[in-house]
């Protein structure tokens, strides 16, 4: 099933639009950077079974590698899962020759870049990191892109992007920049730099997705999330409370000017979310699009912390002890997406609510205590 | 005259600030990074006048190499003009093991790095490039500088930064951002990450300048600009024309809100503009400053383009003829410092006037009518 017959070749032929147009999925071969990582592993099985063909890069500084010497354990189960294979290869972003050499090997349609690192904290404390990685490993990217003629990207943004919200919901077109932590600026400076790529070359097609809040698990139960250490985020916690590996959940403030005082997010399941990169990209090949374009991917909807306390406890029927801390700073109090720009365009919308995606987290964390690891 | 005697070795002396404070610029080493450029060399002139020894590392991506094969024409020239000698190592600042050999053989007190691209036009049509050498480029010197534990950084920052002015004079704490081209969103996304640096590690002491208009040249007449092709600004272009090197001055657009309907810039002299890196450094050095801090560097005065026009012909006894043609998209109206920051703190002021920076111009154009060619 590996596409030897897509090696590069210096007489390569330039896919024209007609022909792009009449393609069939199967021989439009995308790379997947970071795709061992949570929404690259997702995305990377909805790519499969809509019947792309899959290059996955990763340099597991975040995912886990297992115990297989070829491919980390996340995509063996994606093969499982989809009865496809998928071609790995250990790369790292920020390293122009491997980078180049997975280039050289294969030919690709499309990019679709998840690499990057994501701990808003963490950022905080290694900004030269977070910078170097996300920005410089992007333009690495782009670069080594360009040389070899790709023009298509799907980039991987996030809310946080808006910076604190003037108003909610939040539209594509509301201004960006003044984000409160590193790791959002990152995301922001390469939107920036993607907009300048699209002004100066008119073939680039450019997607940027702004996530809001991704949970969630593959409704199999056999892929999710695995957080190395404590978890950064809600649903990773509470799911590893629910199992009985932390004694509480912290819930960071309860006077924020919200219904019940805690912070009010757009959760959106991972496989609604997975699903958005590959309308993306068939909006891209369909359409033949060029240009920059942004959308935001949220189910439009916000639920509070207690909510999502009280929505996971009535899918897993346990018990979540919490309690109520000081806020954290940089935290917003609210944050949903106006979703209906991806509806229109893409021919996207979310369709797992709040019991999907406790329900998959709580399947995810029960069959996979441990993470890939077990 | 080299500091063999300042080669690393893995017990060097921390420099405290006991002894920081007691030392003479004689034994404080300072990287220039683009010291073989327009700023880069007339600072390095200063820092050698004020008895600091110094380490240049250029690429010669825009600057003269030469026909020496181990100093640019520049800096020969700044030797003669200081009866100093200044060490000089070809060097790529976005090439990581390049960056660390020079800083394996050198211990450095401080940095002060120019090395960037900074064609405004040029960078619309190669955003990539720019991202790259200003972003990037910057990012790995300050990761090698952190991995030296050379903490002291001053940063070749721009007016640009300001992006489309709310209210003039400009003053150091006024919003950044929206940026109109590429080149100054790089010195803007520099600044977010040197802030971010210097909240998560509080032992950098982080100095960035935010340029005005540098223009003229050293009043020797033996170093000056020296561009590469058709000049980017309006100095340079005036004096090319002055010498018969261009038939005409362009002149974009007269229908501005200015007093003569020309674009008001605040002009700095090249001299004035290197003292002012000399002053952060002592300021650096001798308060032990630690934090991000940010300097206009302008005479606090806007001259119309006309003005400026009429001053160089009375320096130089030349007519300088003009056609007005339209404006030049991205070209604000009116742009120009409060600059009182500097002088407060820094005990900087800019002391020539645009008499002086005109004269200075012309006899730098008249001596080398072809820049280190001749």
């Amino acid at each position: 099933m590996r596409f030897f017959h897509y090696k590069r070749n210096n007489n390569a032929l330039k896919i024209t639009e007609k022909q792009s147009d009449t393609m069939t999925n199967k021989s439009w071969n995308v790379l997947v950077t970071g795709g061992a990582g949570y929404i690259g592993s997702h995305t990377v099985l909805e790519l499969l079974q809509a019947n792309f063909e899959v290059v996955v890069i990763d340099n597991f500084s975040n995912a886990y590698k297992g115990n297989d010497n070829i491919k980390p354990e996340c995509l063996l189960r994606v093969e499982k899962l989809t009865n496809k294979t998928v071609t790995f290869i250990q790369c790292d972003v920020t390293n122009w020759n491997e980078l180049k050499d997975v280039f050289k090997k294969y030919e690709f349609h499309s990019v679709i870049h998840f690499a990057a690192l994501k701990a808003v904290g963490e950022s905080c404390e290694k900004p030269l990191e977070y910078y170097k990685t996300n920005v410089c490993g992007t333009l690495n990217l782009l670069k080594v892109m360009k040389d070899f003629n790709v023009k298509r990207f799907i980039y991987s943004s996030s809310a946080t992007v808006y910076g604190v919200p003037e108003k909610l919901p939040l539209v594509e077109n509301m201004k960006t920049g003044d984000c409160t932590n590193p790791y959002g600026k990152t995301k922001y400076m390469v939107e920036e730099v993607l907009k300048d790529l699209c002004t100066s070359d008119k073939e680039w097609s450019v997607i940027s997705l702004r996530y809001f809040n991704p949970v969630g698990a593959h409704s199999s139960g056999q892929i999710g999330e695995d957080p190395n250490g404590v978890p950064n985020n809600l649903m990773p916690y509470i799911a590893q409370v629910s199992v009985g590996k932390r004694e509480f959940l912290y819930v960071y403030g309860n006077d924020y000017d919200t219904h019940d005082g805690t912070g009010v997010r757009d959760y959106i399941h991972i496989t609604d979310l997975a699903v958005g990169h590959v309308k993306a990209m068939i909006y891209q090949k369909i359409r033949n699009s060029t240009g920059f374009k942004v959308f935001n991917l949220g189910t439009g909807k916000g639920y509070s912390v207690l909510e999502v306390i009280r929505a996971f406890e009535k899918a897993s029927g346990q018990k979540i002890p919490y309690k109520i801390v000081e806020r954290r700073t940089g935290d917003i109090s609210a944050s949903y997406a106006d979703a209906s720009l991806a509806n229109k365009e893409l021919n996207w919308q979310a369709t797992k609510n709040i019991d999907d995606m406790c329900l998959d987290t709580w399947k995810w964390q029960q069959n996979n205590p441990n993470g890939y690891k077990c």
